[in-house]
């Protein structure tokens, strides 16, 4: 089995391939391990934090919205993009979570980070756990269409596990609290 | 709180902006819920697999290879694309298994779908698990570069739930894993 010591492949030169309004595509040459170059094309993106909103009753706030990639409605906990690079990620959270659902939550724990295709995007996600919540007044733009829906988690454990929900960061954020908190899956 | 009859966003043309290597962007016009259009940008993906190779010992196989957007090193299951949309899923993870790590799997169970980033792009992964494993000889291209590692799984677990495992695939598997297979995690 072949093994390598150093993996790290090395910048020599950056461009900005299509800067469109949502995604912004990079093209880079690259010196690999081996000495020789390539290129490498990937996806920038700012980040972003998705948001498992938790009642004291055990029911959570999911999202039905359609997307457009893959023309279908889905079942998506709370998420959204940072501002910039630089925003504090829990404050986008809370910001992305009053906006979308109106809610505000006075207990916040980070579940952790993830990136969801690491092959073609520096895209990183932030799970924020939000509990101790009170509803205000939901905030959508003109061009904004989701419905919301309160669901206990244990069915939404169960339809993660059933494959019912394809949304990875919402699986990945279900699964975790499942580990976490497992009186909540009885 | 808003509450939308349709959801869904009706194409009114498409159009191939930029045709890489490996990266694919549309973008469309698109008729909104509301009756205004939109453009939608987004990531065309011919699909992929994901492989978590379970040794009758307890360990899995796990690859460290640098991921150029990301900057580093990370630790990954196997997984690799389809060579077209409509080849099979079980033979492409089959396939991938086999040139990544030399492993001939006689077992596996499909572990479910997911999509790593419904926003921008329809890329869906299937996780597989594969069982009664034995080695032939790995067959990786020139210019791949990748290291393996046996690693038991409750250690994996353990990694993914301290956060030191940001790959999105890597810890959906896992989690999946233990909740089908909980005496893994002892």
């Amino acid at each position: 089995m072949k093994h390598f010591d150093d993996l790290s492949e090395t910048k020599l030169s950056e461009k900005l391939l299509y800067d469109g309004a949502v995604l912004h595509v990079g093209v880079d040459d690259v010196r690999l391990p081996n000495g020789k170059d390539a290129k490498r094309e990937y996806i920038r993106h700012v980040g972003a934090v998705c948001i498992l909103p938790l009642r004291s009753d055990g029911c959570v706030l999911i999202e039905r919205q359609f997307r457009y990639p893959v023309n279908s409605v889905i079942c998506e906990i709370p998420a959204g993009k940072l501002d910039s690079k630089s925003e504090d990620r829990l404050s986008a959270a809370k910001r992305e979570l009053a906006e979308e659902t109106g809610i505000i939550a006075s207990k916040w724990t980070n579940m952790g980070d993830f990136y969801p295709a690491a092959a073609y995007t520096d895209e990183k996600l932030t799970i924020y756990l939000a509990e101790d919540l009170k509803t205000e007044r939901q905030n959508l733009d003109d061009d904004e269409f989701l419905n919301l829906e309160w669901v206990p988690f244990k069915t939404l454990f169960d339809d993660v596990m059933a494959g019912r929900i394809p949304d990875a960061k919402t699986q990945l954020s279900v699964l975790k609290l499942a580990v976490l908190r497992p009186d909540l899956c009885k």
